[in-house]
């Protein structure tokens, strides 16, 4: 039975109503003034109260010499502070009532020294005397841009997206802003736990798990710390949302890494494999898979099997996705005759109607977009569909320029005949109910693209790429079969 | 013992004085059309001689009823005809004295029936009875952006490379126009080899190895024909140049898709894996990985050993990287005392020594540079530096506005700082001798990533590409002291 996620720890952490920040000055260099001026910039519109020794007013906010002198309790403590005070800082907090914080500042256990272990100590005694509840320390906060609140350092420059993701290093959550943003894609929740003093990846699984806006979990490990509640969470979280982890403690120079890193202790490959295969989770071998299959999973249907079609108008691409496939442990089923009389009327004589399906080229655009991939789809062998894309649309502009189409009115109809296109295939996808992907060398920029994109047709950007997207559907529908209780 | 470049019979085809084009016309959706629009665009200075039947000009150019009435004997023929013509047109190329062609037209062997076969016979009884030398059927020409030559239908938009390719896929050229402009690379030359039934993937070995703007050579390969030529040149080659090879044939579904495509015969991984390493060839397992390889390639020098250090100010990124440095065979060695001495003044009390030497952060950005990074390389037990680069110049640019500096300059320091920046990294790494890459997840868009790469230092997009690609460094090192006569 999922508790609401109101009772998750992480709730009033991700969706705080106000926050104490303390750390940020307005001297920019200082990294708690970067965290501030990141929350307000996205626009935040809970209150924001800065704490500050000695300034009345901090970027333009009113400032308070003590927290305990706040005209409310702050649903969340931000403290971007030298290590030194911030177990006193928590002690005013508690008195004040606060029971939610971030803790950005590093220092503590990670740097394996006495004092850095007594401080963590500290920390402890006094967040678990006041029952205040706490990511890190040693980390870089949350980001939830369907509140727009963003404590990181970094600006959140993307749209509120579907993917989840509990990190043990910062960076794999701010630096991924931009990243996703170049696919479309962005973050439903992003939270960085640091050290795991108190709230750890675990309860991150919890909180994603019954979050609304996410659709799928990405985790970053170097470490588990709770393994037998990873199992059964995952377990339970896995039967209705997709969890994927990137895994780097497997190797010995990982493994020493993630230790000075965050102090987690990594095990081999071999024993992680075993834990994400019980968990129902997908390894991902790199940071651009994680989120290449958290895009497929958070867009496609479960397929029912492992067939693909590929439909290619270029033999090289065409064959490098057919042996990325075969790599991958998808089939590529021969057509059937009724797929082949229903397709021959399309193909060309320089065509092939084996699989891939190379049309070298298609008198009708439309054909490829629409027609085609249809034939393909009611494919009874077919379980996904995975399209290449080529013309880029600058090439449809010219196209239309040399067809005596006005110079002011090339743009929009470019936009036009893309959008329509784009259209087309997604209602294709919304019918068929099987997964339907893309691969090309062309990105977001090329409008074709951004359109697919932006109508929750995952365009991955190679033919590896996007056959290890289908092959990672194919492997979760088998995980959710096995966990969906009978 | 090498012979000249001018002996390769694709000199003249990647070098022609002068073009007859046969195919192109006024009608825009003409495939022949749009080669001629994209030769012309790139602003090749030889002269162009489209021959049509019925038009007088085209595309501006005056157009010849016969190939035979050209002013001049053209250095190349560039033939894209409906396949039934294509022997006729050759027997007039060679009665005109033409010795060179590009068979762009398909149809022939590889669509496998009884007439394309026949087809292709008799193209090359023509082509073998007047001495001509030509690739193709079934390609896409090929680029040379040093001469602004290119008759592949696709516009080349990035500047002149250090990498040549050989391909027996079209699309792995002309898509790789924009997706290698988006590192700041380009091609050196760019070779569609087609059907191959007249020169091969061996020619371009033997053109590409002594082609002068070609630092590191790039196949995509479906399957070998002449495979002792092939070992015997790539060796021959690959003592003074890498080469990168691409393979997709090794997969069952890999081996099926490439028939259908150039009719090249595939064989398993192993036999592959067996004849690139005789050949002293890098084999890569995807698209993405075989620019990596060449990027990394052709701008480092060899590294003495496997020794890696990496430099960090994020945790995550850096354990990622560890771990795939593991993974990928490379060792990271421990600082010698001497090393960590010098380093200890610049390493804040949250950083790491390890290897990685995680920074978390630095006072004076110049030691993240300069400082800290020649330490690094001074190291004896380092052959290779990774570092991971994060500070987005957008955030140089905040810091300067809010240090006072007037708005109408801020792009300009911005931009000045950067270029110091970058030219110290890029200064350090022409006096240290040894290998300096980074990886970043941002782009070239940001100015700093610009910068450095315009200086020759590779920064890959993700950890795991950084370290395959200082991986691929110390396996071509190996290579080329087995291959070097001693």
């Amino acid at each position: 039975m999922p508790t609401p996620i109101e009772n998750s720890p992480l709730y009033r952490i991700c969706n705080p109503r106000s926050v104490a920040v303390f750390g940020a000055s307005n001297r920019f260099s200082a990294m708690g003034s970067a965290q501030l001026t990141a929350l307000l910039s996205l626009g935040y519109e809970g209150a924001v109260y800065p704490v500050h020794p000695s300034e009345t007013t901090v970027q333009g906010l009113r400032a308070y010499r003590d927290v305990r002198d706040l005209p409310e309790v702050p649903d969340l403590a931000l403290i971007i502070l030298p290590t030194r005070v911030v177990p006193e800082v928590l002690e005013a907090c508690g008195q004040k009532g606060i029971r939610h914080a971030i803790v950005v500042s590093g220092g503590f256990r990670e740097v394996r020294t006495e004092e850095g272990t007594a401080l963590q100590t500290a920390l402890l005694e006094t967040t678990r005397r006041h029952g205040i509840r706490f990511i890190g320390p040693n980390c870089i906060g949350v980001v939830n841009p369907h509140l727009r609140f963003n404590t990181t350092i970094f600006e959140y420059g993307c749209d509120p997206g579907f993917i989840g993701i509990g990190s043990q290093s910062g960076s794999f959550v701010t630096q991924m802003f931009d990243y996703l943003g170049r696919f479309g894609l962005g973050f439903s929740a992003g939270i960085s736990v640091g050290n795991e003093a108190d709230i750890d990846i675990v309860d991150c699984l919890e909180y994603l798990g019954e979050c609304p806006h996410t659709r799928v979990i990405a985790l970053y490990i170097e470490g588990i710390r709770r393994g037998r509640e990873f199992i059964e969470t995952a377990r339970s979280v896995a039967r209705h949302k997709p969890i994927v982890a990137y895994y780097v403690g497997g190797s010995e120079a990982g493994k020493k890494a993630g230790l000075s890193h965050t102090g987690a202790m990594a095990g081999p490959d071999r024993l992680y494999d075993g834990v994400f295969r019980q968990a129902g989770i997908l390894r991902a071998g790199s940071i651009e898979e994680l989120f290449d299959f958290c895009w497929a999973l958070g867009s496609c249907p479960r397929p029912r099997g492992n067939g693909v079609v590929i439909q290619t108008h270029s033999g090289g691409p065409g064959a490098a996705a057919a042996d990325a496939c075969g790599r991958a442990g998808l089939s590529l089923p021969a057509l059937s005759p009724a797929t082949l009389e229903r397709l021959a009327p399309h193909v060309p004589g320089t065509g092939s109607v084996g699989n891939p399906v190379d049309l070298t080229f298609t008198k009708n655009p439309m054909d490829y977009f629409v027609t085609i991939p249809e034939i393909l789809l009611d494919e009874p062998e077919a379980d996904a569909l995975l399209t290449y894309f080529l013309v880029p649309s600058r090439m449809v502009k010219r196209a239309l320029e040399s067809m005596g189409v006005p110079p002011d009115q090339v743009d929009h109809q470019t936009d036009q005949l893309m959008a329509e296109q784009a259209g087309a295939i997604a209602s294709l996808r919304d019918r068929c109910g099987k997964p339907l992907l893309g691969f090309s060398f062309r990105t977001r920029e090329d409008r074709f693209i951004r359109a697919l994109q932006d109508r929750g047709i995952p365009v991955l950007p190679s033919p590896e790429r996007g056959a290890r997207a289908v092959a990672a559907l194919v492997r979760y529908a088998r995980f959710a079969d096995k966990l969906t209780p009978a």
